[in-house]
């Protein structure tokens, strides 16, 4: 049905429509003395999501661009850097680091797999000259629904000492604690369309104080990305160049529907659609992507092995108005992924998974009961 | 009074209801086929928009981050480039191709003055060996209001054969006529808080055959401001980067209504409106910064002698609900700016000299004769 579609893929996520509405004002002078009490509301209500009392900057850029400005304002050419990959996005920032010239070593682990801490802690404790200069790393991996341990990857980083730890957290922020501060997180790049509750068009790239002393010697040139001049209007509640208005209007609706709602309620949310999400699925005798210990509470990748995934996909489109994200590069027509990121509710996740039994009776799967993914689904809801 | 303000800073400009209302849909999954239709939409528009058949790209940045693209992705370091600067923003460039450690040669000129085609023809003519590599343009230097007489400097460009000319049509395109293919521009950076009458948050960059020659020897480090994957990608109706979709819904809208109204009747109303205004103001005594032979259409600015350019703003502001610009750097508190650019009529002239006519009198400037401002732009409008 036309204007029905439900966005079930790992971002854009689904909009509130207070949201929206705060985004359809006419736009106003982002000079002007009004703007600049937005900017320092939405300043503010961002330190309290990352929980850090350090900045908190606001990019006109997709997730991409905030993890550009993360790596190039704090890391050097020639910089021995630590990319763990185990995805389409850990890969990219491989790439990235690659092309500024850094030295990177790549710890792979297989898509679907959570990243060896181990390998880490091995690679930084064997470091004695301290040439390790920075380690990257996907929280929740969106091509896989992987969630990394970043907590003890970052206790490896801690004990080093030297190296920054950069984490693209574009689909945990919001949807998985990361005490930024608690943890001493150096550099945290996010984007709008995720669990922000905001359409895309806004990066966001948390920086600590070690973050901004190795900025004092970082020489890749760069002026767009260049986080500096961010800092120091962020600090007069204004923008070094013109910020996309409007869909700040919309942040600042978000974040306060977000401070109204509380972290922790925020989190115990997503955990409760994902282990919904996945109970029923195992119900189903759909085959989970990434394992239970290593679940990203944003997104879950479904490999089913008794149907084609492009075809539920198709049948969840067609018949239920559900946008599901297929896999990407190798996992094409291998996997669909299930978002559950931002503005999604219980209720959201029982249409799904009742459509998601009803697509594959229509597709005339094999052996499930009708009823039971439903059944996993509710119990953990009516338990949690 | 609340929600009743009217922008008349040049950027962000007036926005179409129509354009709000298609910002506050739901957004859809970037990669499906609905958004394909609407990213062929929008870039068959915008090549008609440039007059080009080369490409327009799109990317998620503001005006500055397409023009460092523009720049970034077609010149070196070490290049020679030309850098003409008569105002904040050529300022701007000059200091980019520096930090990109080009060899950058500044032309000023007064700021409210014109830039010198003849000095660029010298120095380009000059070129025997051919070592200028880049000329950057700002062709209508919002801070000042002046127009820069880009067709000619485009033509000693074009007689030096090697290099390439990067044009700022940042508050010019959609306000002026800018043939690209016909006058052979290299390089057009816009954004999209101005002629396009949508709010700040994308940046476009048209790039001719030759830019991409030179994109081929380019080795400026860059990723996420690299223009090759926005070309492969924009070839198959898509991003590289995740896009600001509620954005382009607005300038799918925005686009049809420029395509309805007409290019011709697009820049003839700009033309109106921007001599409207001179005219009033020069009956009001009210010394106009720029000269009418190099007079922006997207902005006027103002230096009155007899009354405090912040006391003017401060007035239209509180009692007529106008919001005007104020002058950037040494210009502060000595002009003001009063844009009609983009989604302007008419009648929006009439209310903001009127208005304008009646802050003059609450200030008690002496010598005005009331009603001449207004009967200035009146007279305009009735004739054209």
């Amino acid at each position: 049905m036309e204007n029905k579609q439900m966005l079930m893929i790992p971002g854009p996520t689904p909009v509130p429509e207070s949201v929206l509405l705060s985004m359809a004002k006419s736009p106003i002078g982002h000079r002007s003395g009004d703007f600049s009490k937005v900017m320092e509301e939405c300043t503010s209500l961002l330190k309290w999501l990352h929980q850090t009392e350090s900045d908190v900057l606001m990019l006109t850029t997709s997730g991409t661009g905030a993890m550009e400005a993360g790596m190039i304002n704090f890391l050097n050419q020639g910089d021995r850097v630590l990319v763990g990959v185990n995805g389409k996005f850990g890969e990219r920032w491989g790439e990235m680091a690659q092309m500024f010239g850094m030295e990177v070593e790549i710890i792979n682990a297989e898509w679907g797999k959570p990243l060896d801490t181990e390998v880490f802690r091995e690679k930084l404790e064997g470091d004695k000259n301290k040439e390790i200069k920075g380690v990257i790393v996907t929280h929740s991996e969106t091509s896989t629904g992987v969630l990394n341990d970043l907590e003890t990857i970052n206790k490896y980083v801690k004990a080093h000492g030297e190296c920054l730890i950069i984490v693209d957290a574009v689909t945990s922020l919001g949807a998985v604690n990361i005490p930024i501060d608690e943890w001493g997180l150096d550099v945290v790049g996010s984007g709008s369309q995720k669990g922000y509750m905001i359409p895309p068009g806004l990066g966001f790239v948390a920086c600590s104080k070690k973050a901004w002393k190795a900025y004092e010697t970082a020489k890749i040139p760069r002026s767009y990305l260049d986080l500096m001049p961010y800092k120091k209007s962020a600090a007069k509640n204004t923008t070094p160049f013109t910020p996309p208005v409007n869909l700040i209007f919309g942040l600042q609706t978000a974040l306060r529907m977000m401070k109204a709602e509380g972290l922790e309620s925020i989190f115990a949310r997503h955990q409760r659609l994902t282990a919904a999400t996945r109970a029923a699925c195992k119900s189903l005798g759909l085959p989970l992507f990434a394992p239970d210990d290593a679940a990203s509470t944003a997104v879950t990748a479904v490999a089913p092995t008794n149907v084609d995934a492009e075809e539920v996909r198709g049948v969840m489109k067609k018949h239920f108005d559900i946008a599901l994200a297929g896999g990407q590069d190798h996992l094409t027509g291998k996997i669909f992924r299930m978002g559950h990121l931002g503005f999604v509710c219980d209720r959201d996740i029982l249409a799904a998974i009742s459509s998601l039994e009803c697509t594959l009776q229509k597709l005339g799967v094999e052996g499930i009961t009708p009823g039971s993914g439903i059944a996993a689904a509710a119990k953990v809801l009516a338990e949690s």
